[in-house]
């Protein structure tokens, strides 16, 4: 059963495509939280971003910025949020990757973000450091 | 004046380094939001993703599922964010690109999001599809 993008990106159903090639599809938001928030889809169809071929991922790094850059242009928005949600705790809602590129403005509206940062200590740090890099050679 | 994550590339601040290739350097935030807080950089510096060579932003794209499945190794974490932010509206501290990898846990630990969409009419989704559309053929 295909994803509700990939049946987007089949234009089954239609969108306000803004940007599409071989490996990404780009369209708005119908739910947005402000003007000029788009939505950049891998055409190949996985749940998580850890998921993805290097082809898709790399495709998807070189759309970002152009479609940022677009949008900018059209919208007249200066700043703006790229987001990327994996799982459900993590406030992801269709289980296909997509980035958000979200406009934000000077009255607010765009994406809230909460931060509450700690410390992060010199032996945690190099531990965790430790263990990523262990699992990035492997 | 090189950004501190130039400094931190160079090597000449130290940090809980995780990954680096000729043009990617990742290493642990020390103001985590979670267990699982890395930070993703392009060796370019630029201030805003929209700035980033091609090269560059594929690049990004390659290593950031490659980072997160060994974080979520390290970790154990099975949800996390993405986030971007460009300009200081967006909640963007340093002037260097750099990409949140920010694990999310059943807890409530990590990226807290706030989400208030409106509603994209068909008359201003058409509108605005067709001036971005118009900005990435130019």
């Amino acid at each position: 059963m295909p994803s509700i993008f990939s049946r987007i990106i089949g234009r089954e159903i239609p969108s306000h495509e803004v940007y599409s090639d071989a490996r990404v599809f780009a369209f708005l938001d119908i739910a947005p939280l402000s003007h000029g928030h788009v939505l950049v889809v891998p055409v190949e169809e996985q749940e998580f971003l850890h998921e993805l071929s290097d082809e898709s991922a790399a495709a998807l790094g070189v759309a970002l910025p152009r479609v940022a850059r677009a949008m900018m242009a059209a919208t007249g928005a200066t700043a703006y949020n790229i987001l990327q949600n994996n799982g459900a705790a993590a406030h992801q809602a269709v289980p296909h990757v997509h980035f958000h590129i979200i406009a934000k403005y000077a009255d607010g509206s765009g994406l809230q973000l909460g931060w509450n940062p700690h410390t992060l200590s010199t032996s945690d740090g190099a531990l965790l450091a430790a263990k990523i890099r262990e699992h990035l050679r492997a």
